[in-house]
């Protein structure tokens, strides 16, 4: 591996200069001034809950420039979702949030477009509504969202679970390792406690964004700003119009950030497109973005861990109630995948309850860490509760109980490219764990540091396939179905494919983003695109090194197997002295080769051939993921006990990315990790009154900015390399990870500063003031010295 | 082949619906409306041949919206071509022909580019010009067209000859078999005579249309309506601008006839592009179609036959002089290639010398038949001459020396998959040759009929790819990279993928017309597509065949080569009652097998081994190329001996197509094919004034309309299928052959109406009054009784 030539390096994203250019194309640039395009609207539910009594369209489709009014009438009477059968286009008979789909207007305009929104008349009648997961769980709870729901189609029916204690419960996901009741019994010390985080926004700077356009042989052509050509746009307008997947043509350019977001707006642009027959094209507002695109499902977390006196922990047992708002959406796989986090620590009796729980809220989804950094925010925060309680040093607890290389972890898994310790390590070496602090408390301000240890999981059910196409120039195209959701994955992916044919990096293009035209892949979701498009890309060079040879060998009179190809060349292995560039198997007139003008193409594909879904009784199963990347956190703070506010002051991160395959994307992801754990730990979270967003805009809702981060010197990430043996060059997924552990690590440093511990997020300076002042008056009923 | 289900059936074509509901895209629909856009006009030289003194664009840069006015200052200084690198994209110092291209005007509006075109004042010194070929070849001609002749690089030397007679001449081809003075010395008859063709325009309904976009990295996307993405768009942009061809996409959409048209708007996009920085625009008008299309190469043909009196054909020597207009383009391989219509004969003796001659015309190119039906214009007729010297039937003649399967022919080919007998009786069996015509001769109108036998071979030093994708739902995507000029090669195409996977045609999508997203082809010339690109999707279907059982095999529990996939199931070979669907491959959870949402990607390619360029002093070679289409034309004509105007009564054609993969679209061609050649018998011709051309428009260019071309009834085409053993299914391609035998059967058929033999085309009313004023003339000299 020390040959590598191009892995490894910092190569300038390849979309640079497009991008500092202002040149790259994004979905909202599409079909501008096209004649013929028309506006799409579409009419929110006022109300958290209501019954529909009537829709009045009369005077909206009057307006001129008017070509359609859409109703819960005009849209397929099936229900439909991603896991469970839950949702019309269109609301038809109720209204479950605010926000739900009402109608859809198209006009030739955008401002007749909006009159017509203005004169649809819709007269509700308000139902009571249930904004609390608790509440809504309870088996006698009194508002039924979803009477139907044990009729409604469950799709994914083993992660959904089949014991549910309530109307409102659409999942119930168990893990059983062990036995807990035997667990608690061995432990010495048993720590309980009561968490919760908040619903937040993924804030991708590109609103969603998608234009449909029909063709007269009934298929249809979606260009839109959500990620994943193939699973995200693709897949689902089959699913909600009920075609098949050769009538859809995905197609999406650069995309402004995604973290997980799908704001659907395709969705109504398609359905418009559909009824008018015409090319529809439909722009989310930052507002609608906001309680439209999925946000982080906020969960209640009841977390009980028994450990021995020498650290040692012998049980784990946690509940989660998780609020998914109105619709079941993605929900039940972020809930069943939030648990592979828990697989870090050995812990030999394990109990996972899980429920997925119906409100009148905005429905969630899919956030960077896919359901993995709610449970860290308790189970990271816990580690040093019980660290301190057994008075031993917090590294040294988690080191103790890290899972090792090789061992089967809480899942039946067995363990392997395990780069948690040297994570551990790096940060608090950095940091300065055990030393002084960059400066001193004050009176008032308070200086601690803090850190925490998670992982993100990469999931392994998905196929990547990749065509490599080596053109008579030497140049080469790569062909592959993710997508470029900000993450600079073509650069990586031109790195991979560089380093396996030996040739410079400014020699790849890489062509993605058309359903149509390039080979599928899962897409750009579960910190995936590196570790399966970057292995079927390396086994389409192979591929396309195997042609190289085959064609080369009557022509250089060697056995293809003598023979090999790299870097433009093709050697003869018994004499590397003896070469051929590849370029002479194009040239005119080589009759016992290939005529001149031709292309070679090489195919790859990457899946796992074992993995399985898991026993749905027990969580179990010998290949559930296909690789972790674990993330440590170390951050100092300073926390103003007058205002309750906290300033971060430096914050190290190390990742453990298998190989980097360009270090400097890696760091990037890194320090985009961090400013939004920052933001989930301190700031973030959608204000919700009677499930009306109230904060749907950048200037009420509470992302960090730059003054809310470290600055260059404070702010260190590092890389850690533990090898991969499936990953293209050792490499694996590093995006998600990057911001798991961040809230219990400023927790963490928090309550060292303060000896506050806050178990509700965001952290923000009501809640901490709120703490200080409890703790004082604790004090105060002690009488003890501070 | 009595199995096949597909081929061979009348499939509509797949782009009907689109093309009757106008909703096909063409180039021109591009970028309507797309802000940013600019507008490129050309200015033309004005004079056939002149020298450039100055060019003021002061005024025309001054005009509100314009972006760039370009000279030939602002063109590369090396000269480029197909085959000599004679031409700058604007004139640098001389203009050659009304049309050169002097400037280009870049503007934000049409309107704004064509005030600026108006506003360029350019001062010529006038030069003298020659127009006739015969003039300019002589070695004492005064014009030097291009005094660096000697100095320029010649492309495709073997093709271009190295005895060149006079400082005006690009090209002297040759072919030598036997001895043609020894053959005439045994012939008991020799016929010679002189035959010229007229200057024709392709006239396809769209005119030329590009947009040019350059992106910040360098690269040029340009869509346009030239046919072949590869070789027409990409490779020629490449050539113009010195980029290498990953710089350069093209792209095509549908494409409104081609015919071999080469218009090139987008070598004026791109540049202006470039130089801006931005998107522009190019449109041509129809009458800048005319001069700028490369239209058919006209020919004075000089023919001498020898033979026996048996009517044993003993030797033929063919002098051609091609006037090539002011640019060399690409009319020495259209020179070359017209040779081989020569070789359906079996002629002992041959000798064939093809010079191309530059003048101050407008240049030539290709043109359906290539460079073929000019020298059957002459070689047809002296069938017939023959015939009736020696009392024969000109059938009868025909018969007699057709060349037969396996003979080798005139260039030292091995004949196969030879229709053309069973061609030339199907045609006189119909039009009822020997039996009276369907209406009888007045004293004015004489009625009588006429025949030709002619072929078009195919070009075999090309190359082929398809990748076939199989999708989850059953559904099959075919890429390719060749074009959909209108002759229905998309529908063919995916019959041919239909029959080879046993699946209903309504499942096969075919994707074209992208550089950067289909695989290479050489592109829609030569009547290639079904050969070539059908045998690549065949190919690419057996592979994606092969790759259905490899994956079923474990699935099955048997061995690949022990299953066989056909029609969405896999059977077992030894038992084919029992069988999966393909789709089961798909299934979820099927780990054992393909995960879910997968696709079956196969490759094909296509391309000769063993072909040669042939002996540049003989022409011989083994393989010089892939296929040749037989085409038989009956035609009976009313003469109107007072008006000399030529009625076409009844048209019948036979064509050996090899396989006929799709009779309606098969007739469909040879249906246009005979529009066209009676086009080009009776009325289309160029008209030139010093150079200029007079009636580039349809009003006055004499393209026939329906009135001008048979009823339904007496218009019949026969499919001939002596199938080639190395076409897809026995295919061979039939597109050009279809106008290649027209004009002589029309001229056989005047002559037999009135005695008197046209030898250049068009045989107007003007013509044929003046040949029978003549024949009057001599009948009354004779004096004998008529």
């Amino acid at each position: 591996m020390s040959e590598l030539s191009v892995v490894g390096k910092n190569v300038i994203r390849l979309d640079a200069l497009e991008k500092v250019t202002g040149t790259a194309l994004y979905a909202a640039d599409e079909a501008l001034g096209e004649p013929g395009m028309l506006h799409g609207k579409v009419l929110w539910s006022p109300h958290a809950h209501a019954r529909i009594i009537s829709i009045d369209i009369s005077r909206a489709k009057k307006v001129p420039g008017v070509e359609a009014v859409l109703t819960g009438k005009d849209v397929p009477e099936a229900r439909v979702g991603s896991c469970v059968d839950d949702q019309h286009m269109l609301a038809r008979e109720k209204v479950r949030f605010v926000g739900d789909a009402v109608a859809v207007v198209a006009a030739r305009t955008l401002e007749a477009a909006e009159e017509a929104l203005a004169l649809i008349k819709v007269k509700y009648e308000v139902l009571p509504a249930v904004f609390d997961a608790e509440e809504a769980m309870r088996p006698d709870c009194p508002v039924v969202l979803h009477p139907g729901l044990s009729g409604y189609k469950r799709n994914m029916y083993p992660y959904l679970g089949n014991d549910l204690p309530g109307p409102n419960v659409h999942t119930h996901h168990k893990v059983r390792r062990g036995n807990v009741e035997e667990g608690f019994r061995q432990a010495d010390l048993i720590v309980e406690n009561r968490f919760s985080t908040a619903r937040i926004s993924h804030c991708q700077l590109e609103p969603a964004s998608s234009v449909a356009r029909p063709n007269v042989d009934g298929t249809l052509v979606i260009s839109t700003s959500t990620k994943s050509v193939y699973t995200g746009v693709q897949a689902e307008v089959c699913r909600f119009f009920g075609l098949p997947p050769s009538k859809v043509r995905g197609v999406t350019h650069y995309i402004g950030g995604n973290f997980g977001s799908a704001p659907r707006a395709h969705i109504f642009a398609a359905l418009a497109a559909i009824r008018t027959g015409r090319p529809v094209k439909v722009v989310f507002s930052r507002e609608e973005c906001f309680f439209r695109d999925l946000n982080r499902l906020p969960m209640v977390i009841y977390l009980k861990d028994g450990v021995k006196k020498d650290g040692t922990l012998v049980a784990r047992q946690i509940k989660l109630i998780c609020n998914c708002g109105a619709y079941a959406q993605i929900t039940p796989l972020v809930i069943r995948n939030g648990s592979f986090g828990s697989s870090q620590y050995r812990i030999p009796n394990f109990r996972w309850d899980a429920y997925g729980v119906y409100t009148n809220e905005p429905p969630s989804g899919a956030f960077r860490g896919f359901g993995n950094a709610q449970p860290f925010w308790a189970m990271e925060q816990h580690m040093d509760i019980i660290a301190e309680k057994l008075r031993m040093d917090p590294v040294e607890l988690r080191q103790k109980n890290l899972i090792a290389e090789g061992e089967e972890n809480l899942r039946g898994e067995k363990t392997h490219s395990m780069g948690a310790a040297e994570c551990l390590d790096k940060v608090a070496q950095w940091i300065g764990w055990g030393r002084p602090t960059s400066q001193p408390s004050s009176n008032t301000v308070k200086v601690a540091k803090g850190f925490a240890l998670a992982n993100k999981y990469t999931q392994v059910d998905t196929i990547a396939s990749a065509l490599v196409r080596f053109n008579k120039d030497g140049f080469v195209d790569v062909f592959h179905g993710s997508d470029e959701i900000g993450q600079g994955s073509q650069t990586v992916l031109a790195q991979i494919a560089a380093e396996e044919l030996g040739v410079p990096v400014e020699k790849i293009k890489v062509i993605w983003g058309d359903s149509a035209r390039v080979p599928y892949d899962h897409g750009a979701i579960s910190s995936r695109t590196t570790m399966f498009v970057g292995n079927a890309i390396r086994a389409a060079c192979q591929d396309v090194k195997r042609l190289i040879c085959a064609t080369a060998s009557p022509v250089m009179g060697a056995a293809p197997e003598d023979l090999e190809a790299r870097g433009g060349q093709i050697y003869f292995r018994s004499n590397p002295s003896k070469s051929m560039p590849v370029s002479d198997l194009f040239l005119p007139g080589r009759a016992t080769c290939l005529p001149h003008d031709a292309e070679l193409l090489g195919q790859g594909t990457f899946f796992y051939k074992g993995y399985s879904d898991g026993d749905p009784e027990t969580g179990q199963g010998t290949r559930l993921t296909a690789s972790y990347c674990y993330t440590a956190h170390a951050v100092e703070v300073a926390v103003d006990t007058e205002t309750g506010e906290v300033k971060v002051l430096r914050f190290c991160s190390a990742t453990d990315v298998g190989r980097a395959i360009n270090p400097k994307l890696c760091e990037a992801q890194s320090e985009g990790g961090i400013a939004q754990g920052i933001g989930s730990a301190l700031y973030e979270e959608m204000l919700l009154d009677r499930g009306r967003v109230l904060n749907c805009n950048f200037h009420d809702y509470g992302m960090p900015r730059m003054t809310e981060l470290p600055g260059n010197h404070d702010l260190k990430c590092f890389l850690v390399e533990a090898n991969h043996r499936e990953g293209p060059f050792g490499a694996k997924g590093m995006g998600e990870g990057a911001m798991t552990p961040s809230a219990p690590a400023i927790a963490n440093a928090i309550y060292n500063a303060t000896g506050v511990r806050l178990m509700d997020l965001p952290m923000s300076p009501e809640r901490l003031l709120r703490a200080l002042k409890a703790q004082n008056k604790e004090a105060g009923h002690k009488s003890g010295p501070l």
